[in-house]
């Protein structure tokens, strides 16, 4: 008698069926991501040239493309265990509401005090600078979100924390900053006069509430100058990818202990960490031509790299103090309209994923704001998770497809990541709430602009 | 060979091993608690009497101390699997960092969009409105947590939800007002001009900024005239306490099932729903004479009801429109001085807890709230969660305890209740970053005030 398992709400895998290793999607790639360039001399970065600015071993991952595996120390797989396995959930609920067909599983990553998937590798990266013998790490932080994450890491080791903080975001958000200062985190408002940077910008914009771009220019000299310290990145960066493939690892074990296999796998994409860490072992399978699924991206209307974006080298950085990335954007200089989805109103997107899709292995779609706070609303009534503006993009794209099921009769399993909640993000809600909420799709001229600012050099064609 | 079982960090129990039913402790106590009074009459409220003011089935639960166990409805189970089981977790981490040889656990609350216990009274009784084809409920709410919580509750069954918020906290605290606004509760800042008693404040004192009692009859009044609604309250009511021992009956199930068994177990205790609903069981145990356990109540030095006050009859409110119960209070007129942990602030304490601790099945500390804070941040770092302020005075007790055994070598099995999160109480940790909280304790001067505002008749001695 065959025994079909019945599939629970929440799926959490036993501690020891959790991932040993990190899998990195380059090693199954055929066309590699393009190297990051020295901007000054247009060759690829060396190793040395990384590591005046990040942890020795960081840079060997992020250059690394043929390793598929990297063992996750046992100091992390600690860490990892004080609030990993994160659920994979099936969202019974919402099914029933939407009276779908479809099966709708989400990875939930917003049960930690960071609030997102963001702690996932700045346990990593933390963990590698203490491991170097270093003091402490710097890095900048718009929204908050990876500057919490950071803290928490470094107060777990005993690392010291730096973290610039884009000034409207120190004074708008102190919640935010309070929770990195319990952390033992040191918070500046950015710009600051404790950088050269800093106080050439104050001196020449003596009122501005600061931009990530001079955040990040702050915190790489910060690191840069002082003996002992290191500069970290929460997203873009391949190794923050590698990282992140645990939630993809977890949410593959998980549906393979119930016989479960996804058709549709939805994420949204800002710098490229979540998506790309979900979407990784189910990646590998397509690239090695053992499983296909369809892999969608899905991106703000107001800042969509992936599906109006040039496909070339640019700066990572408003500030272009960073190497050179080869990626879908929508140039350095491009300013997205008033998006509350913070972190997805990057220029860019990561190396990785835009060779992915230059190369036709994912999907990507754009969503209207206003769109994805009724499906938040919706989500979060009937599933009980307040999620953030960023995951909320994903919840839109899968109700979409199942509510495309419910038209077809079509049974479809559909993943998605939701990535955190949206406790910091009541501002958007309230405007939401209040019906003062609008959309903005940026115009082929405003787009035009951006992309006026991208290098020129042979072979970079836009 | 006998094959010993690796305690997870995690102890998550599977869907079937959820509780099925609550579990009422009075049916185990032989004095049980003194009943509600009708504050006009003085004589026991009956059935008829309370259900004007709540819904039928929960008048039944709130009466009945002979039946112990409640069968939790189909319904209830189904949106407990949404957010539930809550883990049990063994604080590994905060061991290591103390250096003892105790063994912590903690059942932690907090991993839902109410961010504390609250959900699981809410649910419930916003079911049993429902079942009773109700169009709605009223509740009052300070902080917002629990105004938070029954507003899930209600979205997630269609139930109309009116929240009266106290005035200050409805301006100082919009995030946790516009939570409950996405799950679509009405939350009108108290004193408002929607009832009698709101538009008599006003017009007495215009500029108040409102206070729970003033809120707590606003919230009674809404619920009395209109048709088809009733009031509902988070705590201090006895079949609050029976919906939250769902929080005892999994911490015990999850210990069973690795042979663990608590030597001390540690609560916080404002109006004693979260206190009462994780010791039941192991109380249960205790009064049957099968085990026994070292039962610790903590409660702010500020505040501190059991430690100091008396064992009388009281009013519950401070507006006095409610009935009165027998209960350890520092008198319903009793205004603790500025303390973050909103939560613990009621005046009186569950007449179920008052009774056990009258007759000795449990121990009472009060704690002072920097000593509170310090600890908190302790458990933050290595523990990776950010606990409610409420929570941290369970901390500060385990830790100390902790630290006890450190010096005797004894290894004992400590367990306490996390009750939440602490993501909207970082006003207070910013006080605490500081250096500018400080401690009041009441002097006995202070305390005689409160005493002298509880009612006198004979057999209410103080």
């Amino acid at each position: 008698m065959s025994k079909e398992k019945i599939i629970p709400y929440k799926i959490y895998l036993e501690e020891h069926e959790m991932p040993d290793s990190w899998y990195n999607v380059r090693a199954d790639m055929k066309n590699k991501p393009a190297p990051l360039l020295n901007p000054g001399t247009l060759q690829p970065l060396t190793l040395e040239e990384m590591s005046g600015i990040f942890c020795e071993e960081l840079c060997r991952q992020e250059l690394d493309d043929t390793t598929p595996y990297f063992p996750i120390p046992e100091e992390i797989k600690k860490f990892y265990k004080m609030y990993r396995p994160s659920p994979l959930v099936r969202a019974y609920c919402l099914e029933e509401k939407l009276q779908t067909p479809a099966k709708i599983y989400y990875k939930f990553e917003g049960n930690n005090t960071s609030g997102s998937h963001k702690l996932n590798s700045a346990i990593a990266q933390a963990y590698y600078a203490k491991n170097q013998g270093l003091k402490g790490v710097t890095t900048e932080t718009g929204a908050g979100q990876w500057g919490t994450a950071l803290s928490m890491a470094c107060a777990y080791l005993g690392l010291d924390c730096q973290v610039y903080m884009v000034k409207c975001s120190y004074e708008q958000k102190p919640f935010r900053r309070e929770v990195m200062r319990t952390y033992g985190a040191n918070v500046t408002p950015s710009p600051s006069d404790t950088t050269e940077v800093g106080r050439k910008i104050l001196k020449e914009f003596p009122g501005t509430t600061g931009s990530l771009g001079c955040a990040i220019s702050e915190a790489v000299e910060a690191a840069t100058s002082q003996e002992g310290y290191r500069y970290v990145l929460g997203s873009v960066l391949t190794q923050v990818l590698l990282h992140q493939s645990v939630i993809g690892l977890e949410s593959k074990a998980a549906m393979d202990k119930y016989g479960i296999k996804p058709d549709v796998i939805i994420g949204c994409a800002g710098g490229g960490s979540n998506l790309g860490g979900l979407i990784s072992p189910f990646m590998g399978e397509k690239l090695r031509g053992e499983a296909d699924y369809r892999i969608i991206a899905v991106e703000p209307a107001s800042c969509p790299s992936f599906t109006r974006g040039k496909y070339v080298y640019d700066f990572c950085d408003t500030g272009k103090v960073c190497p050179l990335a080869k990626m879908y954007t929508l140039g350095s200089s491009f300013i997205p309209a008033a998006n509350h989805a913070g972190g997805l109103r990057y220029h860019g997107m990561s190396s990785v994923l835009s060779q992915l899709y230059a190369d036709g292995y994912m999907e990507a779609v754009s969503v209207e704001q206003t769109s994805v706070f009724k499906a938040a609303e919706e989500f979060a009534r009937v599933e009980g998770i307040l999620p953030a503006p960023e995951s909320s993009h994903a919840i839109k794209v899968a109700i979409d497809e199942a509510l495309k099921c419910k038209e077809t009769g079509e049974e479809k399993t559909i993943l998605f990541g939701l990535t955190g909640t949206g406790y910091f993000d009541m501002v958007a809600y309230e405007r939401y709430n209040n019906g003062e909420m609008s959309d903005h799709i940026p115009s082929d001229e405003e787009l035009a602009k951006g992309f006026a600012g991208i290098p020129r050099f042979p072979g970079n064609d836009i």
